[in-house]
């Protein structure tokens, strides 16, 4: 099951997807106010059946995708939180060590925008760099969890994140990493929220990034170094994790600042991203 | 000018406090839902003006203050941004250099508990220490603020932050100082939102912090490396500051980490921190 929001930014409205080639998705606002936390929290196997037997009897409105506005597919996450060097090959690309357990920061939730969003290149900045990343929405509390198998039990589902960095901010500028991954709508997600059952093994996704075309990141979430089970379990040994945050799980080889001459991102333009079943994501850049 | 949330965690209600002794607040839920962003972003000298005028005529209820819990000035802050290593005295007994600009992380803004509510020591925490700051309520968007002063506009007030943080997960645990700073209850703020116009100068206020009644921190926000002011336009540059986000403007010596023995925080301890003018925080230290 896919869920989405549709609509102009800020004013989105909540809706379901019975297939990834569908026209149209169903609008849910007569079920839920929002996709968050609160609605997050409900969906467990029964509430899915239902609102998909609903869909298909035709008693949601039917929302056209033609030429709709996708907004992120969680209305603001409480927090995002982040897993670095989480693959062996974008480790060594960036010149760090394999880490020994997971390295976490944080991006602002309000970097958070819609999967065909434009991307702002920061004022003064000259470092821009993509990332793509499987993305975990939280849909149950995660406090302690007693064993990396008890991490199934509070994970929603998945999505595409794209963790845009400024590297020179990220790395030069004296400080944690936050510095560079904050900047406004550097965190775009989407297009989709897809549900958990619906993704048979997420260690086994092709992740793929392009830009103007050009492959940049082509790896597979069977290179993470710490899982997705694992990276939900160890965090909730360090803070809570509530419904409706979203974890990044780290990205693969293939980002500007590993790749010969540094084609770090420049207005104009494209990205384009997509994991295998969470759909794609198409981002132009601009300027802030 | 003074509010409050008063009431059970989760089920506050906003609260106006005419003066720092009053015996009781006044209940605003008839004029806001909460205090939150949405409130703070309406909060011109206007505004103030006409509140204090119909509590003065009794138009509000009364919410005596004892015996009543008091939670966080700002419910769920969008994002909770800390500057690091801002007092020269912190930096020297951390062993750490006195920073060319200011150290940028992030708080997870559902840490932010109220002033006189349990403190829990993490799991398997061995360093949980104390950081008394003063805190920067946003009451308008800030994103690229012009000039320093410019910053004046997005204040709406200050409040006390205590920035508790594990030092091993900060320190020695492979990553951001994030790991260490967003574990669950580790951001009392309160008592108060005291509004800008009622703070003469904000460099100029002492900022105490005791251990069971042993005094452990007592600086001044005179001796910040870089001001309330320089600190909100830099951010600006980096993120967008929207109203209800909270700034941690930096500790002043006195930290278990910088302190001979380093005696962290044991169950059954009791801080107590004071910021003049801001009100005071007790803080009985658990378990989690």
């Amino acid at each position: 099951m896919r869920f989405l929001r549709i609509g102009p930014a800020g004013a989105e409205r909540p809706a379901l997807l019975l297939s990834a080639d569908a026209e149209a998705a169903y609008d849910l606002s007569e079920v839920t106010p929002d996709i968050d936390g609160s609605f997050l929290a409900t969906l467990g196997p029964e509430r899915r059946a239902d609102l998909a037997a609903r869909a298909e009897a035709g008693e949601f409105p039917r929302l056209p995708l033609a030429g709709a506005r996708i907004g992120a597919p969680v209305a603001r996450p409480g927090k995002v939180v982040c897993i670095g060097l989480n693959y062996r090959d974008h480790a060594a690309e960036t010149g760090q060590a394999i880490p020994a357990e997971p390295v976490v920061f944080m991006k602002a939730s309000d970097t958070v925008v819609g999967p065909y969003d434009e991307v702002l290149i920061p004022r003064g900045s000259a470092k821009t760099d993509w990332e793509v990343e499987l993305a975990v929405v939280i849909g149950a509390r995660a406090r302690y969890l007693d064993s990396v198998e008890a991490a199934d039990a509070v994970i929603a589902g998945y999505s595409i994140s794209n963790d845009v960095s400024e590297r020179e901010w990220q790395l030069e500028r004296g400080g944690t990493w936050d510095k560079g991954k904050s900047c406004e709508t550097f965190n775009p997600l989407g297009p989709w929220l897809v549900t958990a059952d619906e993704v048979a093994d997420p260690q086994a996704l092709a992740l793929r990034l392009s830009v103007n075309g050009e492959p940049r990141q082509d790896g597979s979430t069977a290179n993470m170094i710490f899982d997705v089970r694992y990276v939900i379990w160890y965090l909730s040994q360090f803070m809570v994790l509530e419904p409706g945050d979203v974890v990044n799980t780290g990205t693969p080889a293939g980002v500007a600042m590993g790749t010969p001459g540094q084609p770090w991102l420049q207005p104009g333009d494209v990205m384009e991203l997509s994991i295998d079943g969470l759909g794609a994501q198409r981002l132009p850049v601009g300027k802030a």
